[in-house]
């Protein structure tokens, strides 16, 4: 490590950057908006995907993958949708390059499309021209399709994960044969995000609606799951769309149902992307480095060996394998690092940067003590333990045991520090303050699109969303003083 | 099943098309050239990636992930690549459209390009722009990168999975110090590519060398994996590429070696694309629709009842738990189908189609007698099986056992028709009576560029490859009759 992290208390942004760049997560590319996922980072996101996809296929999903473009009388097909997303595409006008003459390329003018195509931003058209071939009868339906994919949406300040023109993402696309069916996926998937968010990520999130202005281009209801990040901003981590018979109908995508009558299909989609990888830095990480949940960590545990000649290095290699081979058979990702180009403790400061959940520092003296240095990532504490090198069965097993409490105890700090950060606020005076302190405000609202805007422009702070879970006691809204049914979540957000 | 399949014997282009429609592998999308992959069709894609993906992780490789654009200017850098890849790529120009006044949208001139970006049709360019960051001295490498993605690639005449506009694979990109090291590194991923279409696509394959005018754009050796088609046409399945430091040069990457002196990185890169699923079609397939080798196979065995009554249905299925459990246990993929929406026949001829290795058929007098009726897709034969319904432990070892015995088979069989059409050829009445006839024709060449092109313009066929084990045995060319070091592959392909 060259020289120390920018502290998180004072200049979180730098905090972050620094972050995302020196653990090896991602970098800024040359192509203009776009980021290169490094392969420790993307190791991560391969985490993320796998335990996704296994929710996804254990709610009856299914993979598929349909075109990249969209052409451009897909989008103009549904209105909403083409004002949400035309602003900010990328337009493919050609399909060759020709020799400019001059050892350079130049755009083939005799090549122009006569339609042109967009990158998609997201699906919903090119799938529902698609599903339009495969509907006829309500026993066509359910479909319940998901996709892997990445998308681009034009963005002109750009930022690490958080913002990039270029983004990986999942984007689920059911058709139902029945509103309440297509309402009830909607919700299921919701869940299913939240419960990754919270048991995966370590990362506590509110379920809840966003306000019409805030819902997706298209959309009948959009839910979301938002996270609070350690400056008190809120970050949407996904998001799930009831749709309903909108894509259908733009689409003309038709089914026959039970009472033999013609009825346009309901739909959902649901999507969560690469910015859930900024999210987990930015929920966890300290002055150190990164904080990874072990679930989610490509290293779960690193061995350093601490000694000063060779004899003592072969040693050590030898002693601890059974320690080793009992880890992987317990399903413990394990690295033991015996590199000799650096000092162990450039080592430490290293995996310590890379969010490693747990270190084992092994040295001659704890050969002969039979000890083995126990680190903890997210208490930065350390303990000696017993174990018995020849069976490290009962060593092992507390590793495991506390890679499961470093999991929960990642996400109880982050649930705490949510709760010490959200505000029941109820003066406008109050509000105005508080939002410049950061965190979530729980305040009255009098549902009109005017007084979230003019909130918005005075405060910069939005809905993040109408909360599915709170105290349904009424109010008056604390801009306007007009009746409120219910508090919803006010925050900045990334 | 609405009508029968087009027989492969008469007209094998349709037939393989129906096969990817009917059995529900892909369609083609409205957006010109691109195709939409189906669930069934995805999933076994799903299953190739997985065992590719294993296989990288074993040999050292991490994934990673690059951007979609390639800038203009980077395609310039490398001249012969960009010559490969200009003439027929999708060029986005403009990153806004803009309403056209009359509910449409148009291409907003406002929101042109500087520099225009190219949809990646492969990404030397983009990672080696990259690299030059990642690369300082030896230390750094070596650099073992994979990523999946898509890529496109402008054609004017398309055909489900073997040639569209959009498609999706995996690019290898490795950096290396030395130049041995990158040979080799071209080799071990060749190998990787052919055990793998050997023992997970039952697909035997000629390892080999292209000729240069049949080199990868940009490299110095192309090796490439080839493989025989039912219809005697030949169908490059992977190549390797060993790069030199042609990147390198291009995108000034340099590093300090051991002697401390400046030196380009040599490199390799590597491909395998959604063409396999094509050539998985076409190498097994018969007239009665897909047959998968197992271990491709997203449902392995199909379970189907037997039944007049909804009672006799409910017995077998009670009676069947234990077997279809002990399978699971297995892990072996199964489904049992009792829909009762279509006849047996009906689902017996659909899970033909869909090319399901194993299909069990119980009925109620199965369950008196103890025995399945046990049906084997890759010979179409069948057999009354004794089974224990109570402790199933030994009928499902059998059926595990004949699963490994079907992806021998399909293996042995796909080998014996690549050795019955494969050819030694010696005069050029000979060849051009064969070629037209179909299969491998391993001729003498005299080696250049010229013969080569006068033999592809004559005949339509091609060096496929310079097999890497041959009889080294000197002759003389089939066309020009001038010397010959060996024979090479000829053929017509895909």
């Amino acid at each position: 490590m060259s020289k120390a992290l920018p502290k998180r208390s004072e200049n979180y942004s730098e905090w972050y950057n620094e972050i995302v760049k020196r653990a090896d997560l991602a970098e800024n590319s040359a192509v203009r908006g776009c980021m290169v996922i490094k392969p420790y980072g993307f190791a991560i996101w391969e985490k993320m995907q796998r335990a996704l996809d296994d929710m996804f296929k254990a709610t009856g999903h299914q993979n598929a993958y349909f075109p990249l473009f969209v052409p451009k009388s897909f989008l103009e097909k549904e209105e909403e949708h083409a004002e949400g997303f035309a602003k900010e595409c990328a337009v493919v006008t050609h399909y060759r390059l020709k020799s400019d003459g001059s050892g350079g390329l130049e755009v083939d003018p005799n090549a122009k499309l006569e339609e042109e195509l967009i990158v998609r931003p997201t699906s919903e058209t090119v799938i529902w021209n698609a599903y339009k071939g495969w509907i006829q009868s309500w026993r066509d339906l359910p479909i319940l399709v998901n996709q892997w994919c990445n998308v681009v949406r034009w963005e002109m300040r750009t930022r690490l994960f958080l913002r990039t023109a270029e983004f990986l993402w999942q984007e689920g696309h059911t058709a139902h044969a029945t509103e309440e069916e297509a309402v009830s996926e909607t919700h299921q998937m919701l869940g299913v995000y939240a419960e990754f968010a919270e048991d995966w990520m370590s990362m506590p999130v509110v379920q809840g609606i966003k306000t019409p202005s805030e819902r997706f281009a298209g959309a009948v209801e959009t839910f979301c799951i938002e996270a609070m990040m350690q400056d008190g901003k809120a970050l949407q981590a996904g998001t799930s769309h009831f749709l309903g018979q909108n894509f259908a109908r733009s689409f003309d995508v038709q089914f026959v149902n039970k009472e033999n009558q013609l009825e346009y299909a309901w739909a959902t989609s649901w999507g969560l992307s690469t910015r859930m990888m900024g999210a987990l830095v930015m929920a966890h990480s300290d002055d150190n480095g990164l904080v990874l949940p072990p679930k989610l960590a490509p290293i779960q545990v690193v061995i350093i060996p601490i000694y000063r000649s060779p004899e003592d290095l072969a040693t050590i290699s030898e002693k601890i394998g059974p320690i080793i081979g009992e880890l992987k058979a317990q399903g413990i990702a394990v690295k033991y690092d015996d590199s000799d180009n650096q000092r162990s403790g450039w080592k430490f400061a290293e995996y310590e940067l890379r969010g490693v959940p747990v270190r084992l520092g092994i040295g001659m003296r704890d050969l002969e003590n039979g000890t083995v240095e126990v680190a903890r990532r997210d208490t930065l504490t350390k303990e000696s333990r017993a174990v018995d090198f020849e069976k490290p069965e009962e060593f092992v097993l507390g590793i495991k045991l506390l890679l499961d409490e470093i999991q929960e105890n990642i996400y109880n700090k982050a649930l705490r520090f949510r709760e010490d950060n959200t505000f029941l606020v109820d003066t406008w005076d109050e509000f105005k303050e508080q939002i410049e302190k950061g965190g979530f405000l729980m305040a009255h609202w009098d549902g009109t699109a005017e007084t979230e805007a003019k909130i918005k422009e005075e405060t910069k702070a939005t809905i993040r969303c109408i909360p599915l879970i709170s105290d349904e006691m009424a109010g008056k809204c604390v801009y306007s003083g007009k009746d409120s049914p219910k508090r919803v979540l006010f925050a900045r957000a990334y």
